[in-house]
């Protein structure tokens, strides 16, 4: 699958790479000038790295992975994303990691109104980057919900998730967006505030 | 420990037995008057039920577990609580289980707001009543979420989830209630609109 990874932050170079190594052909798209860090970041993916523009309009899926101050003016770049799948893995965070209200009902649909055309499937946004480095823990895979409007993209999108090692978990449609955007909030309070480090995660058990 | 559970529905009447099999002396506040119905709950529990504002005043630790709707008349009922613990195990719902934003920022500061001079901790609101019947999911304990802005406070419903059998986790203020009710709506959306029932539940791991 050919997929724009938008952002080369923790969240975005770990994702990129996990799909180049399972054999998708990645295209990062990004601001970042730095020939060191371009080329780390690339090195032995087979991946490519150019303007976020160009990267998704060269792929299927664009996912976005940006800091949320930069996420308007990097979608509005995008032009018309008909046809294209948008993965949302954004959080509407202020810089001292409170939830920004001012992106209402949720990120996930603003993120949506800005993206002319596209499917968006609110994913990757409810756990820490070393977690979508290796979603195991023992015998377990961590959860990943998903939410979207578009069932079709959402199997993609969950397809996916399963490649990385996570149990894909489809909740409904994208106005649930402001619940996993929440449960963002629970992950990164117990890492970040009570102190508990990005190692744990949630797993889903049935009777 | 004196526990008030206050109503009688699926939730209270779950928490109430259970404590009272722990050995808690329980008052159940309700406004059922069906002498059949009050009988089957209290059968071999050694627990009482009055009003609710008499099983207030004759507890420690009361818990909320009244409908939406009826809440705000029943808080206002107790009068003064200081020097007691309000469990609040409420989700602020509409008729058809969407959320009721009118409760801003959360239902649980909303409830704060009204029980004046108790100490307020959101819990038991995450999570459907059979599994606060068995929190066991074969070796792992599911994960009870609560916050609070009284350590102290927090400690003692910590333990009362614990005699539960759940693995209760402390998520910090009880500003971080929205994000519990969050959570809320995630579980009752995935059992409820998604099909898959009640039987299930989140476990946290850890590496």
């Amino acid at each position: 699958m050919k997929i724009a990874v938008i952002g080369t932050g923790n969240v975005g170079s770990v994702l990129g790479r996990r799909w180049a190594d399972a054999g998708h052909e990645i295209t990062f798209g990004t601001r970042d000038s730095s020939a060191e860090r371009l080329q780390a970041l690339l090195a032995g993916t087979g991946a490519r790295a150019t303007t976020a523009a160009e990267a998704a309009a060269a792929s299927d899926v664009v996912v976005l992975a940006t800091p949320w101050p930069a996420t308007r003016a990097v979608v509005e770049q995008f032009g018309d994303l008909s046809g294209k799948i948008l993965v949302d893995c954004t959080n509407p965070l202020r810089p001292d990691l409170s939830l920004d209200d001012a992106a209402r009902p949720s990120g996930g649909e603003v993120v949506a109104n800005w993206a002319t055309g596209a499917s968006v499937v609110k994913a990757f946004n409810s756990t820490g980057a070393s977690n979508m480095s290796n979603p195991a823990f023992g015998d377990s895979r961590l959860t990943l919900l998903i939410c979207g409007d578009d069932a079709e993209a959402k199997q993609v999108v969950a397809g996916l998730a399963g490649e990385l090692g996570f149990e894909p978990v489809d909740n409904g449609p994208l106005s649930q967006s402001r619940f996993l955007e929440g449960l963002a909030m629970i992950w990164i309070h117990q890492a970040y505030v009570q102190g508990w480090g990005p190692d744990f995660g949630f797993v889903t058990v049935r009777r």
